[in-house]
């Protein structure tokens, strides 16, 4: 495979809603685009040629998990994380920063050593610096980086805020200078700065003097309302770089990802369609089906008639029913397929709307809906 | 589709050893087969797509399980099994027997009215006759319908064997008269006799009076040695009609397969492959693989290199590993894949073998192998 830069161009605008293209040297991905995401090496409940099939162009994986089990090393004897998952499409891999504070046992942040915190598995100590998850992510020879940043739970403690915003800065400084000079993967700085915009100018600022492929924005969907974060990218849309990347991590339902879309975000991640799709919660383009409910018992008909993919619309939401209530494997893998596959039709519709100038129309009539 | 009448032919022999193609409305099984269990209306772990093309060309469901969950009636509404799983290839449908026997809390078998149990989900009160196993098994709309036999534990006791057996044979008179005629699907007759050569004889020569579309050997590996299984059917191999498949039910490993095809067995079904893939053991030709083992964590290359099928080739000892030891589901779907495509390849072997007239050989050089 020739190896290409990793690039991004903006195609189309539509207000503040982007349609781009990222290149990278393991193949495109057209943006607004949503990565499925793959935990410990595998989108939960799938096969990748899968996951690809229902047209995702990249995976996410987590740092976090993945020097915990089976170890950066291991991986890395396999070749990589795209060899040993048997991923032929663009990996991004999370820094770690998140499931530190939403998962491990934290002890302590140490603005010099980094994290130390207690593995959620077994309780073992790590420490997990700027430069180690770096490090760690090359082990895993991921396409698109992430640096470490601190990311406080759902507070209004300004002075916390203001604390990880300058950690966050001074550790993404560290990640970059690790990362070194590298043109075919991509580094993202990620913002903090909680629901104070003047923190999150703050951090925004001072990763764009650092330089960075792309830009996160992190410490959202922490527990905090949709109003909220669409009013921290209200803010933010007019103060991020306009010719790179605007990632918002772990966001989020539809109505999420189509408010954020139309606030100038291009790259989404998260666990809710393969989740939800786990417990029985489909999405579709009539909205959500809990098909646990008794009364779909009765109903012979499919999730969706016109998803002929995976042959979706062969199986009954009486059939998926008697799945979960038997708790056979198959209802969980029919489901995630049919959330992943969901998402993946949103955001194709996404672009093809902005691309015909019709997406405030399109984010009208689904916005409430989904 | 044309309905076709259900018919059997045996189209070379190796000594006892049987090739031979079942025809029925829905497609042809070449024999001897293997037959996936799909218990609950899915072979656990796997989409029914996936099981067809490793090669299988029949399926078994449990009708004691689905009468206790979703119900007959619920499968019926929804136009039968084949259209509530999505299977295009025939089903067989166990009569309920062998479960009563090992999964429920059995009351009481009254000879009138049949089987008396409490359900092993809920405890509730079922009672299964002859005729009504076989009701449920047209709401099913099956292909090969078995009748309702008492299959008693692995005993030496004589006069409840032989118990069983006129019990069995009374039941499957009037299973017989039940089902009617319909040449469109079949009704298999189940040999009891435990150990007891000439309690199974009896057996055989009282099913043969009634007439049957099939013969099927209940009662063995539930609890006894391969040496006692395969003296049975040195036994029976001599007696059984030569025109009528022959259904060794619930066998077996790759061992136990290759010494009953030598017996003149022409179909087989367990839940070896499935559950053992669900539990990290996979079946190879180079014998089994347990991949939880802690060695497979350096182990980068694939189960089997020549396996192309489902990118089975494509996931290493290593990862593999690494899903079992994370509790991921694709651990599971990849085994039960491998699993069931390693069972369809030794079926296939056998009767490219059998066809050659290579087969005694193909036998010793595998039976101790595998």
């Amino acid at each position: 495979m020739a190896l290409k830069e990793f690039n991004f161009n903006v195609l189309k605008k539509e207000k503040f809603a982007r349609l781009g293209k990222i290149t990278t040297r393991r193949g495109v991905i057209d943006t607004p685009a949503f990565m499925p995401v793959g935990t410990q090496a595998t989108v939960k409940g799938s096969f990748i040629k899968d996951v690809i099939e229902t047209g995702s162009q990249i995976v996410l994986s987590n740092t976090y998990h993945l020097m915990i089990r089976p170890g950066a090393n291991r991986i890395k004897n396999a070749g990589g994380l795209h060899k040993f998952m048997n991923c032929k499409i663009p990996i991004l891999t999370d820094s770690g920063g998140y499931q530190i504070m939403s998962l491990s046992r934290l002890n302590k942040i140490d603005r010099f050593k980094g994290a130390i915190f207690n593995s959620h598995i077994d309780g073992k100590k790590f420490i997990l610096s700027p430069e180690q998850s770096i490090k760690i992510q090359k082990k895993l020879n991921s396409d698109i980086v992430m640096v470490l940043d601190e990311c406080p739970r759902k507070t209004l403690d300004y002075n916390k805020i203001l604390n990880a915003v300058d950690l966050s800065t001074e550790w993404a400084k560290r990640s970059k200078k690790e990362f070194g000079i590298n043109k075919n993967k991509a580094l993202f700085g990620i913002i903090q700065g909680g629901l104070f915009n003047n923190l999150r100018l703050k951090s925004l600022k001072e990763l764009i003097k650092i330089g960075f492929d792309g830009y996160a924005i992190g410490g959202l969907a922490v527990g905090d309302s949709q109003k909220e974060m669409f009013k921290v990218l209200d803010y933010l849309k007019v103060h991020m770089p306009t010719n790179k990347p605007r990632y918002l991590m772990g966001v989020g339902t539809p109505s999420d990802i189509l408010g954020s879309v139309l606030r100038g975000i291009d790259m989404f991640d998260c666990v809710l369609p393969t989740r939800a799709g786990r417990t029985g919660l489909a999405f579709t383009w009539n909205g959500r089906v809990n098909v646990r409910n008794a009364k779909y018992k009765k109903d012979n008909k499919p999730l969706d008639e016109s998803v002929k993919k995976f042959n979706l619309n062969k199986y009954s939401k009486n059939y998926i029913n008697h799945l979960f209530n038997t708790n056979e494997m198959l209802g969980s893998m029919i489901l995630t397929l049919n959330n992943i596959n969901f998402y993946q039709e949103l955001m194709y519709e996404i672009r093809k709307n902005i691309k015909n100038g019709t997406f405030s129309k399109f984010y009208k009539k689904f916005a409430g809906k989904l």
